[in-house]
């Protein structure tokens, strides 16, 4: 079950820059491992923001929040998220 | 080069269902000849709304209007364009 | 799965009346369907507007999505879905 | 008589962590007593967001606004509030 | 009880001008019964606008909303309703 | 000459409590004042926010402005101002 | 007493040619007599748009909702009325 | 003196086929004819939507307002006009 | 060449009084200096709001901006500019 | 490639001076060695905003990423990006 999620990263300039990096790392780790298993299926950089776009592939709603609120970076984003269906057009699904 | 791409269709509901007939045959198979060749790289159906998010992978801004102008459903859309760069998180890119 | 679905009705002005009676009755009956088989779980009218706030429980994105293009009111109609998840606070989900 | 109530929690930044933990128990305590009590009928999470829809069912605009008005977190919310009414097509009110 | 309403009226330009003086005649009716029984308690016209900002006075969601959906100008209206409580500050209720 | 106002109060929440009683309590009393001889005619809670719709009651745009200016709560709070007319379904101005 | 207001005007594309041009004439002449008197102070052309911002110098809200709902472009016509007050920096008032 | 100019082309979709290829065809020579003179300075499509973004470079807002009015597709364009300067960061203006 | 410029003021509660009443002093010498010489031919204060609406008077897009920019207040003000051209029935430009 | 840039400056008040400076000499030099390589082709203040327009020329999404990323302000900006395409009545692309 697919969905779109928008991330837009806000963080606010007097956290201390080793914490900033702290969350970082541990951001693109987080990232890293749910993109190996699967479910955070592809992530693009939006041009010029400090935002992604994102495709996120799991079994529930429970599960994409879950996920989602576990970001090392989820305090300081705003997130949208729009579920997603299979298309008509679709070559395939 | 990648793009997201929102379209809201909006057909004015006095338009003959003959002609809208037409328009969503054609639409769907410019769509499907579009994914074919690889350029029109993804497609899914927003729930509840007429409407989609696409992904384009193009060589160029130029080509991604040509090829969305071309949509037989073009007169009746809402199009947003959003453009994509490779996100330093993505185990691939 | 919950969803929080919203939807607008906007019938044009000049559609025949017998015509929106029809759709309006075939509406409901879809609606009490669906709400005796346990997908719609509740319906409330938006005070003051012809519109609603409605939750649907499915089991997938897609279901939903069909659910909601087969309203007879589909074309007359702005939908907005929010996807739901147990809230920890919550005494029994 | 119901209401659908959507919060959205925004605690700012440098809010001591043993302050904000304090908040969320009491802020948890008071929403299990009122869901107990039957006022507070439904409460759901926003996938992706540190938000809430909620259906209060009370007796007046003044009890709601006296309730919301209590919530631990109401400083650090935006809060929305739609009234609802029964809807014609509903099987059960 | 008291609830603000906004409501913004839109008559198509192409209905015929019987038929919008009829409306108008039997709105003007309608609004005056409710003030004449105290649930309508206020009426006022938005400056520069086609629009008015009203004050009801109702026992319950259900009764504003059979209310407003009685309006003879109710499908050609944008309404928008606030529910009201009691202020502190004020020096009676 | 009437006027809707709506007045949201936006405290910073690292102001000292103590300077914020102070303003309160100093803005009830020039709300009551100002409710007291008439020209702050009413004043209704927003359900569920920290904001007020007023209506006031004075013979220009001047003196309404010096009213709101000398609000305790000024620098704290967006407001917007609406003027009123009478409405010609009006059963009393 | 000041007003700006701001009037975009929308006319329907299928309103018959000769009473779109009727309409525009009674509107000049309309205009010019309010600005003769000096109620209508100042109108200038929104560079690009079909709009105008313009200075009213009334003695009421009523008079100048009057003056506003006259116009024979009103049906035609989205209109914002902001009051002013005098700026404790103006040199003259 | 510069101007930035977002136009966004809305032809309702029951216009006559002849009357909009006429009108297309004198919007481009008009187009040209300003672009020749030096005062369209540059105009580019906005990718996925029938809207373009141009550079108007003119001595008077009373210059640009003409030649926006002359538009023969005025009448169904919303245009945006943004007035800019030069930059102190431009190394050459 | 006249624009419309409306000016809000936000001005960061923390920053230390004294400063901000240098700021404001130095902006009504700034805007009286300019009023007097005829290039800030009005100024308005919005009713209700920390804000102006002022009319500028002046020969090009950059001396207004070089006028804004100096501005003692600049740097708390979110402003914006509205271009304005003679109006067709304005009896006198 | 082209694109149409907006960047809007929003420096935190308490950043302190002597780097803020630092960061707009660096800004300075960084957008002046980009637009003599050709690929920040045009900048212009907005007037009355501490914002600017841009038009970039490059040869991909990730390359104009890659520039607006580096940008000595890009923490302290919102950037929003538009692609732009050859329009058809142009007279030279």
């Amino acid at each position: 079950m697919l969905f779109l999620v928008r991330m837009d990263v806000r963080i606010p300039h007097d956290l201390p820059a080793v914490q900033v990096q702290d969350i970082k790392a541990r951001e693109k780790a987080y990232s890293q491992a749910l993109q190996h298993d699967g479910r955070w299926q592809s992530i693009w950089r939006v041009v010029g923001e400090y935002a992604n776009y994102s495709i996120f592939n799991v079994s529930s709603n429970d599960e994409l929040h879950q996920l989602l609120q576990g970001l090392p970076l989820f305090d300081y984003m705003d997130i949208h998220v729009t579920p997603l269906a299979c298309h008509p057009s679709a070559i395939a699904s």
